[in-house]
């Protein structure tokens, strides 16, 4: 099942996808352009994965991490999708990131790679945009590249888990304006879902709600006021945001 | 007023400081030693700002910084007054960081160091345990330096900001089984209070509830299990922990 978080005239309900368009839970069926997506999820707390992808830490002239490079973000990053996403006007590189979001269930502390998918609730789409311009600050990566308001669009469904059999083989697709600008595979993660788990699970607990933002492939490009971005995982989802310019 | 937040026979209540101990909000009165202290606010987003202390950053080895060092912590990482905080087995050293804790009381965008502490709510005191074996991870802090469970103290009270009228002139103080291990005042801090406002408000919003470690002075060491630490800040309080082994 695929379930969303929309506001219908201000109102905020739970709603599921039928070929109807959004079933809300009073029965109702709205639109698409009906409603303002919220969110799939409200995270407790959220991990994001840097230099994920062996082809992306290539791309920013980077080694391949041994272990996970593992940060958090605060709740203020996130939006839904068809969010407007700020371009701040003091930076010089603003870059998509199309990544797999995953929706922690049940409580895990200690959990083995066999038992960690048991764990996940669900899947959605993350645009973790980064504003790359403060990434060499000593501690990294600095609130400034990853700690905006809103700059990370999420959703536009929280995809139930038993519906995506095999999520370290999605196939991953960013467009600009409806031209391709990314195309790659959860298959090529350097550090797996099972793995980030286990890893993470390990010395200290997750939660249901908490979500892990497992990093993005090869494809960088800057975005721009009036961009339109879509990023898109394979059987989770699509999920479009815009770029406005900070000063209008 | 001081404000806390304590379990009495496994029920939360809001407590104030009274002459006979705790005062709650049915009027009785309880002892110290009858409750459990939970951590007096739930913090939305904790920031925790790193080597903000010069001497402290010498202790280290490092430079001391020319921007803040500035980090996210998870909800997961919090106990109360009195907690018992949990050294890993598989480290070598677990240090205490003595630290005033600012409480965002008022939504924060864009705000002058003039009108800063407008936005404070209180203080409280917080231990930000740091587990250094790992501080040399390419992100920093590694999560496993300072994302341990129920591994920062915090408390025991939330002192308003119009008790604490000037909370950069504050001594700092530490004792370890009652012996002084770390004196020193928040006068010393490289970024004072209204400055690092401004600067993260500068960027993305500061919400109430939000929590602001502001780093920990010189006087490092290294604790071990059964050692009993108390982290004190002037006019704020007196905050203890006991270390206990992983494996009991």
């Amino acid at each position: 099942m695929k379930r969303a978080r929309v506001l219908v005239d201000g109102v905020e309900f739970a709603a599921t996808e039928a070929p109807e368009g959004l079933r809300l839970p009073d029965g109702r069926f709205v639109r698409d352009e009906q409603v303002i997506w919220c969110p799939p999820v409200t995270p407790r707390t959220t991990f994001a994965v840097g230099l994920n992808y062996a082809d992306h830490a290539r791309e920013l002239a980077f080694k391949p991490p041994t272990e996970p490079l593992v940060f958090l973000k605060g709740p203020n990053t996130f939006t839904g999708h068809r969010g407007l996403v700020t371009r701040p006007d003091d930076v010089t590189f603003m870059h998509y990131e199309c990544e797999l979001a995953v929706v922690i269930g049940r409580t895990a502390r200690r959990v083995r790679q066999a038992e960690a998918l048991d764990h996940v609730a669900g899947y959605t789409v993350a645009n973790d945009y980064a504003f790359r311009d403060y990434l060499e600050n000593y501690y990294r990566p600095n609130l400034r590249v990853k700690s905006r308001d809103r700059a990370t669009p999420l959703g536009p469904w929280l995809v139930d888990a038993a519906d995506v059999p095999d999520p370290m083989n999605l196939a991953l697709r960013t467009t600009v304006n409806g031209k391709e600008t990314l195309s790659g595979s959860t298959r090529d993660m350097i550090f797996g879902i099972p793995w980030l788990i286990e890893y993470l699970s390990g010395f200290m607990t997750l939660s249901p709600g908490d979500l892990i933002l497992t990093g993005t492939p090869e494809g960088l490009a800057n975005v721009m006021p009036g961009d339109v971005v879509i990023t898109e995982v394979e059987q989770v989802g699509r999920l479009s945001s815009t770029i406005v310019a900070e000063t209008l």
